[in-house]
């Protein structure tokens, strides 16, 4: 009663054509599935290219897909701004509605400049892909360095957060904040490489969830704040300032309103997703924006306005401001205010989940146009980009180690790179209308991958995104300054770096294309002649099938040996006349007992005194023990050999691998 | 004003021979010394195999060279018999004098029977050759073990000694033993891996200075108490002992004076270096010994008379017994107290310094008989075993670490491992006289690499040996028993577990020589055909002058690209069919998105149905980037497919590799 075996039996299909130039091509497709190893049971079985799926969605499901980044900003946009106000007293936080306002109103602006950003890119417009089209590359890859930046943030104040509503409904973890939040990384990660059914029910459950509790909630709240029921938050936590000590003043205003603006991460996501989504999709895309900025703008704004009537104590390290809230509204630590955390924090979670189909995303579109590594647009055998989602994760819990898991200490860093991108792409936006306004009426011409058709409304359009571009360029100023010393200055060093890397890995790409290019390539050189050298290292079995294989590619074969020792040189060549066959043989001594140095001399030596056309091969019989710690027993000559030649052009290095089992 | 240029111009000599088969042989030798290299910075310019020193030394500096190990045991030894009686209260200290006493009687029994083994072996009569060669295999390998496993014990067991009386002098640097001791065994390290010369000097001054002051210190101190004014030790450290407190039994005796007989270890070093005698090296060589023991036991009778009689405390993180004795000798904490201290720190500094000369040398030995990795049989590019030397460090250091360089910790584990080679070796000198016994008068017999001659006080000599093996045996046994618990067991789980890696490992280069064997061997195969398959990931330089090099190797070549994509798998044959010069090529399909696998699977597919005769060989394009990081940005797969073909028979692989400056 074995394991039932795992192996399936090769199924291959093999189909010949015939080339125009007379040769053959025999194409075969592999239908063996992989071998099952320890990572298809964590990751689940391979799957093939062709189940990659091509469902597209309604508005509906489409709104729970692509709104949990940014409705979950709710949860903690208005604590952020309520902790930098703490800094000039309790008597600020009357400043927190009207800034919220503010925030709004940007909001809006910013979401009619994407509802015309999705009408123009049908076919999906990142902030990255409208700056290559209508920009250029160094604003394309500026944008695309800010999102993959931003991405990692997301993650990281989006699970900490979430691990903040699990604190405030159970205190005592509060030591266990860091393990916490990198166990959901190392949760959502695992889904990930799983591969994400894009099953609508799997987002639209917790999305809808939230959005009714939360609207509940504030319902309730601004019932009781109307009949004048709601209180004050009765035994609030200790307050706490994000920032120093300071007098109420323009700045502070500025600085809190930055902090705000995270409120705003994550409207940009509709704009990535456009075909997903069931046609008229462009339609379908923008309707569900508006849908969603309405949501969030009432939520927050609703939420702003009670926690300030309700006076609830900011607290980075205590409770949060929706448990304070729920609180509140709910009379205390009942189970509605349990349901109201609970959807906090799995919309959270769900928000860092977005940035893990977002990173790999743009990773593999920045790398496949040469400036991430190549590895990155490969696909792994769930069909998911692995290595991106790797390097978020790993990433992100960086991050969280380095900052405690403390929303507080990561929000200067976050919000600026999705800001440089929607100022890209709203540039980007306001150059192409004015490109289609020089357009005859019905003319269309293709440009850098997407099409300009003439447009009558193009002067309104390009004031519109020229408005979203100026707005959010002046946010982001606001942004740099205003939270410099907090660690946005951690940001203004990542991203000119991150965009020196992408340009030196291209600059590589490039590089190499040229030199590997066939255009003005006229042959390959002829090969004349070929000198075989054989490394050996004693005369045995493993030796002379290195010799016999050496002799089947030249007549031109020379073993050498590297000698440390007189006696053991002379018995070799005793060996050598019995079965060198006549073999010409080398002993190089080496009076320093070293082995591979005096070879390479040799091999150099010959190197340079070669002939045209000649090329020089190097047999290393290389024994293969039947166990990995044998190799442990033996000097790995072979392997330093070959790293050493491998930087010599015109030599190849030949394995004879000898198996003793 | 650059610096000077490090390279030398290659002098090469050349001379070739003609061989009896008719065939040429030539013989070059390598004079260009090895290029400088950061190592150089640290353990100095390589030296030539023809510089290893032949110098030979007489009795007074031969005692300095093999002392100190021994000499160095007094530091420390009779500490440890009073750390032990303290748990039955400092009444049973009166018995510290009677063990030492003892352990000196074992003493001249082990002096004596080293004293026959030496001139029995004018060559060096380690336990390990001894054993080899009277007692077979498996007690050769069981002093082997032991011996080494006792080295990295001298080494971290008198370090920490060294330590302690460092600490003594310098109380503040309690907390700082360890990175202390650490960086004493790193200096050492350093120092032998650079080479000794073994001049006299070096060894002389420390040692005899040791002996100088220490006679010094005893000797005023047997003068004081003669005259009645030793007193005691004022202002002691307060009492520890090693273990639980225990009325006085002969279980706790006899603890005591295992623990005692650590002032044993080191007396067999000179029976290992009797070559570095001059002539007539036997006689100088015993001579020496005896000399050695005579130095040892009364200094070590004299310490333990002084310590109970000056009513010394002992104490393991506090001051040591010597620093307390010069105290009360001296009177007080004076120039003669530091110069009491300092001469003992170096000798124990020493005394690690002699298992750094003891341990590899011992390895190497092993090695070449085929129970450990043959690579510690290389010198290193200073003349020296740096292989063995990095070993002895690294398991010294990490014991130091674990055990908090605390010698009453060490103690345990330390010394069984003399006693057991001790013991293999007076055995087999035993049993060497009883077969000399058996021989005619004037007869010689040589047998497994040593001589045996008639000897007629073979009687006599066998009584010796036999009579040192039996007292070896049952202080060994004691040790196992009264220390088990300590630590002792440790060893008592390692010794073993060695012996069956050297088994292990002996078995593995044993299969290996016969499957490598030429006994028995008809021919090498002929390899009549060459099929050659080149592994192509595009149609570039790179892969057309891998081509070329398949095509100059024969006519049967196939092409293989694995397709991840239609669409690429379409412009590949395109260009193939410009390019591939009428070359089959074969397109894999691979539906998981894998690069390896499927070239594998139709790899081992055409194996299968090889003719006989037939060799596969891969070539691979080997794409070489300029610099290092530029590897990241390259999926590696040449190496991956190196890695998996290695296991399959018959399969040549040949890298052709494509540098890219």
């Amino acid at each position: 009663m074995g394991a039932p075996s795992m192996r399936v039996r090769t199924v291959i299909i093999e189909e010949t054509a015939e080339t125009e130039s007379g040769g053959t091509t025999v194409v075969r497709r592999q239908v063996r599935p992989p071998r099952r190893s320890w990572r298809s049971y964590l990751i689940g079985r391979p799957l093939a290219t062709a189940d990659a799926p091509h469902q597209t969605i309604g508005k509906a499901v489409g709104l729970a897909v692509f709104a949990s980044d940014a409705l979950s900003s709710t949860a903690y946009a208005t604590q952020e701004i309520l902790l930098v106000l703490a800094a000039a007293g309790t008597l600020a936080f009357g400043y927190a509605f009207p800034i919220a306002l503010a925030i709004v109103v940007l909001l809006a602006v910013v979401t009619l400049s994407y509802e015309q950003t999705i009408h123009a890119y049908p076919n999906g417009g990142g902030a990255y892909i409208v700056a290559r089209d209508n920009l250029g590359e160094l604003p394309a890859q500026t944008a695309g360095a800010a999102l993959l930046t931003d991405y990692v943030l997301t993650v990281s104040v989006s699970v900490s957060a979430g691990v903040a509503q699990i604190v405030s409904a159970a205190p005592q973890l509060d030591a266990y904040r860091v393990p916490i939040a990198i166990g959901f990384v190392i949760l959502i990660m695992m889904v990930n490489l799983r591969g994400v059914k894009e099953s609508g029910a799997t987002f639209a459950v917790p999305t809808y969830f939230f959005v009714a509790v939360m609207l509940l909630t504030v319902g309730v709240g601004l019932y009781r704040y109307a009949v004048g029921s709601l209180g004050i938050v009765p035994d609030p936590p200790a307050m706490e300032s994000h920032v120093a000590a300071a007098g109420l003043g323009w700045f502070l205003l500025l600085h809190a309103f930055s902090n705000g603006t995270t409120a705003l991460t994550g409207v940009e996501a509709i704009s990535n997703g456009i075909t997903a989504f069931r046609e008229p999709r462009s339609r379908n895309a923008g309707i569900t924006l508006v849908w969603m900025s309405l949501i969030l703008g009432t939520l927050f704004l609703a939420i702003t306005f009670l926690a300030t009537h309700a006076q609830v104590v900011p607290s980075d390290s205590g409770e949060t401001v929706i448990s304070q809230l729920a609180r509140v509204v709910y009379g205390g630590r009942g189970a509605l205010w349990l349901a109201t955390l609970g959807a906090t924090t799995v919309i959270l979670i769900m928000a860092a989940n977005t940035a893990f189909a977002d990173f790999p995303r743009l990773g593999a579109l920045i790398a496949a146009d040469g400036f991430l590594p190549r590895q990155l647009t490969y696909r792994g055998s769930r069909l998911v980009y692995s290595r991106g989602i790797l390097m978020l994760s790993l990433l992100a819990m960086v991050l969280i180690a380095a900052f405690r898991a403390s929303v507080s200490a990561l929000i200067p860093l976050y919000a600026i790179g999705v800001f440089m991108s929607f100022s890209l792409s709203q540039f980007g936006m306001a150059r192409r209308w004015r490109k289609i306004g020089r357009l005859a009426p019905g003319a269309e011409v293709r440009e850098r991958g997407s099409v300009l058709r003439h447009d009558g409304g193009w002067r309104r359009k390009m004031i519109v995104n020229g408005l979203g571009a100026v707005c959010t360029v002046v946010v982001m100023l606001m942004f740099a300054v205003t939270k410099f010393r907090d660690g946005a200055w951690i940001v203004i060093v990542v991203l000119p770096a991150l965009v020196a890397v992408f340009y030196t890995i291209h600059r590589h790409y490039r590089q190499l294309a040229a030199r590997l290019s066939l255009d003005r390539y006229g042959a390959p050189p002829r090969i004349a002649r070929q000198r075989v050298i054989v490394a050996i290292s004693g005369v045995h079995r493993g030796t002379l099938a290195a010799l016999q294989y050496a002799r089947s590619l030249s007549h031109d074969v020379t073993a050498v040996h590297v000698s440390l020792d007189d006696d053991e040189a002379a018995r070799l060549r005793r060996k050598w006349d019995a079965w060198g066959d006549g073999v010409r043989l080398v002993i190089v001594e080496s009076p320093y007992r070293l082995l591979v140095e005096p070879l390479l001399d040799y091999i150099e030596e010959i190197a340079r005194h070669r002939q045209p056309n000649e090329t020089i091969t190097i047999v290393v019989p290389q024994f293969v023990p039947g166990r990995w710690w044998q190799n442990l027993l033996h000097t790995q000559t072979a392997w330093m050999l070959r790293v050493a030649l491998l930087f010599k052009p015109g030599i190849v290095i030949t394995d004879v691998p000898y198996q003793v089992e």
